[in-house]
């Protein structure tokens, strides 16, 4: 792969998952994408329940003089913020163009929601009274919109798919505790079900999200060497209980400003996916997330041997399904063995099995590992008994080979020099010592492109010296080009 | 009930299903509301799936040049846009007011979506054509917006969720079968699940859908008299192909324009089950759809009673999980039974279990129905044996009774004199003759208010007389003050 931009934009649209829409930076999420995105919501929804959280949702809208009130916020989204001025359209009668009706202007302009911080914190204000009320624990799946200059396929669009969790509580422990729960809850669910390894940590003050005072993320690094922060989770203090004047009762009778944390993924789990296990040949996805986790090729050369191994595939189809396998019956006429071998290839299928009229009369199968290559003939019964133990030491295998990636990825540097280097030459995760001020930090994005992605929570403590200025340093840091 | 406009808006809130938010017209649904209406999604998705569609995402804006391709579309539309013209905001460094940047315009403005017909079948040009590429059945969960001048919470509000169904088809018959097929889909779900009868009906030319040739819908009547559109699935002809220019090869290896349906219900259906089933005293809410199903309340006079019966409860709760069951143990201290009474009536839990000192020497229970009012002392046992049964029988008994009500509320009408008497007096669907016209149609519904609701699919042929005009007239029509 020359280039792997090409290839993610090829990849992602030939195996159905998006494409672009005329809207620009906006995307289509076709049918197999958004199969994929059914199959990583599920599972995180049912966590945020099983960990006391529920479901609420806010409106679109967020009035301009909201997102004013907590005014860091306002500067960091103020930029990219698409905005609804108009309620009616007019058409001209001759020309038949049609234009938003000046006479229909809103009083007060409404922001298309990049986040809702604003807006939810607007409505504790009334939901939160005495300190019974709390923790409040609420989580949304919704669409956000964030201009994009340059957008890209899952990973940076203009509107968005998210969950954003919003959580209010009476103590700042209490607060911080949600934030680093959320956090080791992402990190689980992006480790077990997209078989992505992460390191947690937290950002500096020049990357915190716009009105927190900490901000946790985890952070992978792709096959192309670029850095993706995955999910982020936020300590907000008493920031947006100040903003939006949210107090409550406290056990000892006294009024005070409401703790605050809020955490979000997005489809932009699924630009990871891709670009954590994807090769040339296209799409691998982890089974546990796969819309489709075996597929079945019957392999014919007349109607005879079509409809014995057709209605073979089908028996075994539904043997799988009895044990809760995703399971597909490619048995389109219209392409021949070998077009679909690469197309259920490219669409990252995890396992195929391949009946042609020799395995009907031997029992058999063929049996095709997409991750490694890998092909076995094996009696129909232990394909049967076997396929959901491999999809599962897939999913393993997935998360080793990622992890070892990103291992070799990741280089501890003492030079700036070298530093420089290695961005140049393969990109990667750079552990370096920094000095801890957002100056330096600064410098060396100018300077190299990297950012610090983060500091690592178990980032040991280890003396050193900064390197770009040499001061002095506790620890290293996590420097990469990113996403 | 004086007022069922204010019953309706105090049981909403009280409830705690939804609230007025500070953006004009939209709605906050909260906790309990969204339980139900992710208990409403999830039944019509796997109906959606299991009838061979799939999910889809398009994105939220639409350029104004697309809706202005289907003239009757943007006609129908263009009232009630919501118009995205910039895409960033700045602050005043002084005043720190914030406002659109006027050096950020768009050069063509956005539409939120207010339906998505137009930027989906400008995708679906790419996406079809052959005819093997048909039929293509797309459905698509989302957030949509229209400005409502007069908004109700659930009922009209400016942002609603929905799902539209979106489909193509190589012809006609197979077209207008689909969307038969959906409103079937719809009256089955609604019925089943929500316990509201309906009347399938085709819509009037005036009533309906802009851009269908054809609009079929499914009604009810609500406590009030007053009628709703419940869902309604349209046959679009060709009318959005050949704005979009969308052609597909057909077998004969002819280009021939596609045919499409479109087919949605929404958040609106909240609102009918409220309108349809509640009392007095708050919510009813049928068992299949209600967030808990069975509330348990221990009661307690000092902490030994209360250790006691608590556990009690908690062990019957899991019991009933056990069984699938919805549970709740409302064991809460700060509150008194009798509140707890009151409290799970208004929000509508169908069976509530108490369980006092006395119960436990006795090993039984109180059982107590929330839409008859009904209560009897059971055996432990029994109850955990009988609790499905049980909520089967609600769910069939708010059913009927949901029939029976129409049914009383239904007058067939000879003279429009009565017509308008039954209107003002109590409201209703009424049974007329009606000669076809959209003149009389409209001065109809211009001097009582009433519309045509729908032609019944199953309306026998019967001649007769408009009732307004005297012309003849091949049978009755539904007509009613509506939502």
């Amino acid at each position: 792969m020359h280039s792997v931009s090409e290839w993610y934009n090829d990849i992602v649209e030939k195996a159905g998952l998006a494409e672009h829409s005329p809207v620009r930076g906006c995307m289509t999420i076709k049918p197999y994408g958004w199969a994929l995105w059914e199959n990583i919501q599920r599972p995180l929804d049912e966590a945020f329940k099983r960990t006391g959280h529920q479901n609420a949702y806010f409106p679109l809208f967020i009035p301009l003089s909201f997102l004013a009130k907590e005014a860091q916020h306002v500067e960091g989204f103020a930029q990219e913020c698409a905005v609804v001025t108009h309620y009616r359209i007019k058409t001209d009668p001759e020309t038949r163009s049609v234009t938003p009706d000046p006479e229909a202007t809103l009083e007060e302009p409404l922001v298309i929601r990049p986040t809702s911080e604003t807006i939810i914190w607007n409505t504790f204000r009334d939901w939160i009274k005495s300190y019974r009320d709390l923790p409040l624990l609420i989580n949304q799946w919704a669409n956000v919109v964030r201009w994009e200059k340059r957008p890209r396929l899952f990973l940076r669009t203009a509107e968005f798919l998210w969950q954003e969790g919003h959580t209010a509580h009476a103590t700042a422990e209490e607060a911080l505790q949600e934030a680093l729960n959320m956090l080791n809850l992402y990190e689980s669910f992006v480790q077990e079900y997209l078989a992505i390894p992460v390191i947690k940590g937290r950002k500096t003050p020049n990357e915190r999200f716009a009105g927190a005072v900490e901000t946790f993320t985890i952070e992978t690094l792709l096959i192309d060497g670029k850095a993706l922060q995955a999910g982020t989770s936020h300590f907000l203090g008493q920031n947006f209980a100040r903003a939006f004047d949210v107090k409550f009762l406290n056990a000892q009778n006294q009024l005070e400003y409401v703790w605050a944390t809020s955490w979000g993924v997005s489809t932009r789990l699924i630009g990871a996916v891709i670009l954590s296990h994807g090769d040339e040949k296209g799409l691998i996805l982890p089974p546990k997330v796969a819309p489709i986790q075996v597929v079945i090729i019957p392999i014919w050369r007349n109607d005879e041997e079509r409809s014995a191994t057709v209605s073979k595939a089908h028996v075994l189809a539904s043997q799988l399904r009895e044990k809760n396998l995703r399971v597909k019956v490619d048995d389109d006429p219209q392409h021949r063995p070998g077009w679909k071998f690469n197309e259920w290839e490219l669409r990252g299928v995890p396992l195929r099995f391949a009946i042609g009229p020799k395995d009907l009369l031997a029992g058999t199968v063929e049996v095709a590992w997409r991750h490694s290559g890998e092909k076995l003939v094996v009696s129909f019964s232990e394909a049967v008994a076997q396929a959901e133990s491999w999809l599962n030491q897939i999913q393993t295998a997935l998360f080793e080979r990622a992890k070892d990636r990103i291992q070799q990825q990741t280089y501890r540097v003492d030079s700036y020099a070298e530093m420089r280097e290695i961005l140049e030459e393969k990109g990667g995760f750079i552990l370096a010592h920094w000095d801890g001020t957002t100056e330096t930090e600064l410098a060396i994005k100018e300077e190299t492109g990297a950012t610090i992605r983060c500091i690592p929570l178990d980032a040991p403590e280890e003396p050193g010296k900064c390197i770009y200025s040499g001061r002095p340093s506790q620890r290293r840091v996590l420097f990469a080009r990113a996403y």
